[in-house]
């Protein structure tokens, strides 16, 4: 049986229900994959395709029952929630809540294995807070109602596999952010979450800090203080780690298939890297919970929700993902 | 008649000379963009040629007569030093001498309007200190031998072009390294450096410096002290200067053509989205001098140097580029 992965509709104000119709009507090799089964409320999609003209028969999802998703046939897990209209690009305390239950739900049936995986679409932030949602965004709800620790982006684009050290602080406290302790642990998960969506002995490049890598500490120490000492206690944990290598080539040596992953030391960074190279086609995986998470790269939109021009290519890619790296 | 422009030979001990013969001799649709005359010694070239089996005939170069290059005429303008066999490999003080000489002799003629551009292979830093020659690198010889201030990098990949506000600093650095002051100068440059390469009325986008643009001022106030005012003023001098526009968006919008370039804050910032973009096929151009500048953006590459193993693709590019843009 192919696996089956949940979509969560994200905030229905936004273009997360538009792209998930979109991929799963527009691109009938997704099925290929494994079976999609959205996870949102049954109304909004049935008024939503009425709008975008798409059609495609809503099925009910059920665990037991055998599913044959195709691009006519949309299985759906509904929320249990009154029907909703949403407001389309606006910031609702509703458009939260009903984000926030799918998120929870796919959760529910993917800790109990009735998914293998869980592709979000996205939500907003302050949508969740105004529906006093005790979380933040999408990565600290999976780590708690999951009990996770040590979760860590893992970026895909194409070939190129990203993971981060730190995110989201300003650059200027980038050096000092680093630490041995911590190197150890990013290096050391970033590892063993290659192994867990199948690559054997992955071989890991941690990125350097500073141009050149500093050239022997004249633009900067970071590289010699900390970063060559870690790589040297990865490599006597007998783990393919390699660097640091300069920014400016360890990303085009990752692409080129010379090591699996880079370990980026900061947001932009990584961010560049990859979404210069295909701002579309980057794929983000939440790594370190019980179930791989993928995910779109970029934001509910709300400026152009409801208007029908939201791309879904991201969101294809995405599901591709949790398809290729679920384990 | 077309422009001719002086091909620098580089550290004879490293792959200059050798990915100069390799595109000129492979590449015959160089010749479709204009005329290049080699500043080198001859007797590296003719024994090179044997080396490498490359056949072109090597004919002298003097100014007011006219050429004709093609892949089977090298045109040369001979150093005029004795004939000089290169250690290769190796990092020499004759390499340095005869690298620096043909920098100096081909600056001499292209002030003189001999030639149009310069491209340049490339030289050893510490191959030059050991020549004596007073200057650290290209950049420095180009600015103090033609008395220019306020130089200034371009890299160039496909249709993404990028400045650079600071290089070869700490990352720690660089939030410290903005000043109102430099910032003006930096965006003023880059708005003038594009209109000298043939582009009117041009659009320059600002990288922001944290993450999201620091999420007004959540993760890093650089953006609200320093660049949106730095921005405000740039419009206000009547220039199209945008931003500043978060770090993992600006590099993918400028590829997709809506900005003419990205001014980069940092050495990494900059080179991270070309070289990840486009590795051998990013060039640098050193704007600010009385003549356009083209190079390879890589080293001698000592380890491979005389093995004929050297991608001429950067030196290919780099040709091109001076041809496209020089004025």
């Amino acid at each position: 049986m192919k696996s089956r992965f949940a979509l969560t509709m994200g905030d229905p104000c936004g273009i997360g229900p538009e792209i998930i119709l979109k991929a799963l009507k527009n691109h009938p090799d997704l099925y290929n994959h494994g079976h999609p089964v959205v996870v949102g409320d049954k109304s909004i999609f049935l008024s939503l395709m009425q709008n975008l003209g798409i059609q495609m028969e809503i099925m009910d999802f059920t665990p037991d029952k055998q599913i044959n998703p195709d691009p006519d046939h949309l299985y759906c897990l509904d929320l249990g929630l009154p029907p909703h209209k949403p407001e389309i690009g606006q910031i609702t305390a509703a458009g939260g809540r009903y984000a926030y239950t799918a998120i929870k739900k796919a959760i529910e049936c993917t800790v109990r294995k009735i998914f293998s995986a869980i592709v979000t679409a996205p939500i907003n932030k302050e949508a969740l807070q105004l529906a006093k949602v005790p979380y933040l965004d999408h990565t600290e709800i999976l780590t708690r109602l999951t009990n996770s620790v040590d979760t860590m982006t893992l970026f895909v684009t194409g070939p190129l596999r990203v993971f981060f050290y730190s995110r989201h602080i300003p650059l200027r406290d980038v050096a000092a952010s680093l630490s041995a302790e911590q190197l150890d642990t990013a290096i050391m998960n970033s590892c063993r979450y290659l192994e867990q969506i199948g690559i054997a002995r992955p071989r890991l490049a941690v990125a350097a800090l500073n141009p050149h890598g500093g050239e022997q500490g004249m633009f900067g120490d970071e590289e010699l203080k900390f970063l060559f000492p870690a790589v040297e206690r990865a490599r006597n944990r007998a783990q393919q780690v390699f660097g640091p290598i300069p920014a400016d080539s360890v990303f085009h040596l990752a692409k080129e298939g010379t090591y699996d992953a880079v370990l980026s030391l900061y947001h932009d960074q990584g961010h560049i890297a990859t979404k210069t190279l295909d701002f579309h086609r980057t794929v983000s995986l939440t790594m370190g919970l019980p179930f791989l998470r993928t995910s779109v790269d970029h934001g509910t939109a709300l400026d152009i929700a409801g208007t029908g021009k939201a791309s879904e290519i991201s969101m294809v890619e995405a599901v591709k993902a949790a398809a290729s790296y679920a384990w």
